[in-house]
């Protein structure tokens, strides 16, 4: 971290903020004399210390923090991609390294029949993990709020029935003792900043799959990993869901390049939620592709397969046949990667 | 809701969806057949439908909202606005109507002698409640969290000694019996969707300051008011607090059109944090006039007495000598509209 | 400017980015040899440096510039309040400094009669300049795009029957010569980085009312001044008329924030203009008092008198008769911070 | 264009503003009276109509537009792709449709040597077309602006050597005469709004490659558009090169949904600016494969041969090597689509 002092600080001041820098730990200050301007540059474990708090300082003039403010999230200290193991009926699932995985499943758990058809529906293309909503956050209290622990329950019905480990979404650490069986939980977008929930998934040691807030930055997505990292769970496996932006011609903007980013930034997997992003059926394709091109970890995508039924899917979900056809015409831009589908 | 279908839609196909819709109860649909284009309004209690899911629809071309998706927030159907009574040492502290309240107080409760010598000193200045974190919402796992339930502690018993009632931050349902005795439960602009949280909320009588999230809109705001209200809470303060933009010289852009617009929408109280949304001291004052000019209900400001110690305050905090100034220069603005402070 | 070089920078490496550095003039470099990283830090004119470019250098980390990039527009250098006289037929209307101006008028230019009549409302109701298009930046190519030069002299016929100075939209500089009588020349928004005309309007010695655009930062609404004032004209007013975010309720969001800080990073006078930035008519009076309150120099607001006629006038444009309420209203907001409307 | 009027319009007042609507010409307005609210729907060409105007009409609870109101880029009225033919020595370069064509040079031009030398390499690498700066937009008025006629100069000597048709960018119509043997001529983000250079640039046939600008919806881009079209030229590309968002990782988000959107919207070719974009070397690649993957009609890409010159190139600038490998590696993911590079 570069602290800038204003001009004309005296020595003693100078001392005084060093001291106290100093005495949070593990931190050794250089104090620069130049000549319009003195510099303090500090050494060290700066992750404890907040660039807003040091620059509050009537003799700061500004703070430029050179290190990033992870650790166990940082490629920087763990330069191998992380692979998280998904057991599985038939072995394990792997996310991360060489794979190219797909989860996918409807947006909301409605029946046995449902869930179950669907699972094999979307086995038979490819995915190996399937989706489904049990809880979901929805912005309306007057909106379907999911079948909560009987979704739950048809999911593990329908894991049974195909061997695919399944991927639900927690909204309350109040609930977790519900997800004993659930292979992967997810947070949703709302949940990102939800740190008592991230603490409590800490201590689980579960694979979690931990969707970016709608108008979070990169470092902040990663520094929620870091929360549950630094509780105990190393299994984070981050998702692109798109940003919010001042367009209105998709529901949301994907930032494809959030995924090299993430990727020269830390060693986590990463995957793409093409469905939410936009909210258009028709565009899952191309954005499956280009997450595919920038060398992604996989997908998740919502699959519907009640078209006839009019209020029940959401704009962005795709049939199982469209899912089909989009497995395949995935997979040779995953290859090109050198990623296997 | 106004639905607009696409060209060459079969009577048959119309009528499906009407049946469709009219199956969630409440709602009749008028069909208008026109020359172009077919177009299918809706009357009664659409709160229930969502946009998206509609216009998922194979023969939609369009749909549109024409009543707001909250009831029990909107103005429309409670013109008068909603005062909220919070107890107090002596009587009580409304918020809403004719007030102008100020809520001030530290970041942080750090010290038995840090918040009552603050709570004091903004009592004598003119404040009408207190504020302090006990719970500390961080992007950082190893930055410091609030004292947790001794920081309640000490709120309570700088409360006994000022007879302020008392605004502390909730994280969690978890920690519900902990904030018996806290007079305004604030949700912090990170958890404005934990619907969860949310739902909690709505079991308990005591006022819920409710911060809008850093990139919602103002309908979601007011969707999450909702969900506090429908639960059985109609107390509820809205907050805004700045919104995430490209601009960078400011921490966020304080969206100071969102007080009028929300007043218009909705009969809930609103008030505004000058102390965040900027992210530093001297935007403080300004920001507040501008508040009291567009007839918000009140203010939340940070107030630290600690200049000497260099890491513990944030930027956005003023002293209290800087405090004593603000409320005389806001009081006239206030009374400018009608408002007491 | 401080530059943060990489470990393991050779010193010949460092003399050779220090020497190329300083041949750009007016620049000394001062190197910090560090435990851990070596800092360059910059003495001098560092306006002709681009951060980008030197961030550039594979032995460069990272910079940060410490210096503003624009020095004229800087109160730095000129810590005085710039007051701008506009010639008016009773002796001059003052921009800037303790006056609070009001400056009114329809969106187009659209006949003798409109224009005239509006002129005179406002007058009396306090405006003392007028304001009316007679280029339109229109989205749309098949939009009404004006009455351009019929437009132009249709406001110098009010203006002769008024004594009110004239502020119009210039939209290319090859139309200068058609301004010659203008007294103000308007910058839209979208023309805000039109920097070909930013340089024409630098040899004219008339004031320019340069809005912010729609998604520029302050310190690039600061470069844009600069631009004109390097050309020659001390001449510049800001305009904040509201910038772009995900908010749908308004049109866009006001950034009130924007008035102090741009009060304290330049001696400028600011306006704001609230009928463009929410585009709602009942919004206009709020921003006004929010503006007069942060202690904006002035407004600029859209009138119109033909209600009767369905197409011709914006949904932010207010009647003569809100207009005249809305001084009297401001009027007490402004006058508390010592500004004479 | 549906307009849903207020309650308790009366029969009067709605045949007044259908009168009114209608008076535009060729507009055929259907009433539907309905239960709740009466509905007026619009048929034929509602392109004159502004939805805002229509709103503003005190009998208007809201509008919506069904219809683009673009008509000339408008994939429904062209539904066939549009392919632009740049002449070049050898016959022509074409733009769209089945070719995927890589846009590259320097950011600026510099000398002869250095155009020439790029313009040699990139051409042996793949590139058909090459770019140079001639007219360069700063944010400051103290930098380099680029050498103007000297620099256009240059370009021309590059392109007889080497025969690759040049791109350039203008910044003002008044610089036209300059660009006589430009082959493609290039609007820049910051002037996608300068309505005057475009309806200038409508009046000449040469290809104009429109950037989005950095704060535009896609219907703006191609509102832009339409201006040149309606004007008499045809022959406009689409280029996105970011937008802004609150992400401070990357210079601006790479809209790559962008490509798909303007695809299904418009027949005209749409091309990635990778460079721009991101501000970061390392990430054109991945950005470039992207674009590739979603079917773009081609890049355009910053490449410099300066690397030991400190201070003359951009952070998004890639060498020679890297433009060459970036090629080969970009080629099958442009193939995988069916598209030649």
């Amino acid at each position: 971290m570069i602290i800038v002092l204003k001009k004309d600080v005296s020595p003693e001041e100078m001392r005084k903020l060093v001291a106290d820098i100093e005495s949070v730990g593990n931190i050794k200050a250089n104090t620069i004399i130049g000549e319009q301007s003195n510099v303090i540059g500090l050494v060290g474990d700066t992750t404890r210390l907040n660039e807003d708090d040091i620059a509050a300082n009537d003799i700061v003039e500004s703070v430029k923090r050179v290190q990033e403010p992870y650790k166990m999230a940082n490629r920087k200290f763990h330069p191998e991609d992380t692979v998280i193991q998904v057991p599985s009926a038939n072995g394990s699932v792997t996310i991360g390294g060489g794979a190219f995985q797909i989860i996918a499943g409807p947006c909301s758990v409605e029946s046995e029949e449902q869930i179950t058809e669907i699972a094999k529906s979307v086995k038979k293309s490819g995915a190996k993990l399937l989706r489904g909503g049990a809880f979901k956050p929805r912005t309306s209290p007057y909106a379907f709020q999911g079948l909560h622990d009987e979704g739950i329950r048809l999911l593990l019905k329908a894991k049974k029935e195909t061997g695919l480990p399944i991927v639900t979404e927690i909204m309350s650490a109040a609930h977790l003792p519900l997800f004993e069986d659930v292979d992967v939980i997810q947070v949703g977008a709302r949940n990102m900043q939800n740190f008592e929930l991230l603490k409590e998934l800490g201590a689980v040691q579960k694979p979690i799959l931990l969707k970016r807030g709608l108008a979070n930055t990169l470092e902040e997505l990663l520094m929620s990993a870091e929360y549950i990292m630094a509780a105990g769970n190393p299994n984070v496996i981050l998702c692109e869901r798109g940003i919010r932006t001042f367009e209105t011609a998709t529901r949301n903007t994907l930032d494809i390049s959030a995924i090299p980013m993430l990727k020269k930034a830390s060693h986590l997997p990463v995957i793409v939620d093409p469905s939410h992003a936009c909210g258009i059926a028709s565009m899952v394709e191309p954005m499956a592709k280009a997450a595919a091109a920038v060398r992604a970890d996989g997908l998740i995508i919502e699959v519907h397969n009640n078209p006839q039924k009019a209020l029940c899917d959401g704009k962005q979900s795709i049939t199982p046949e469209a899912f089909d056809k989009l497995v395949k015409t995935i997979r040779p831009f995953a290859e090109l990667n050198g990623k296997t589908l």
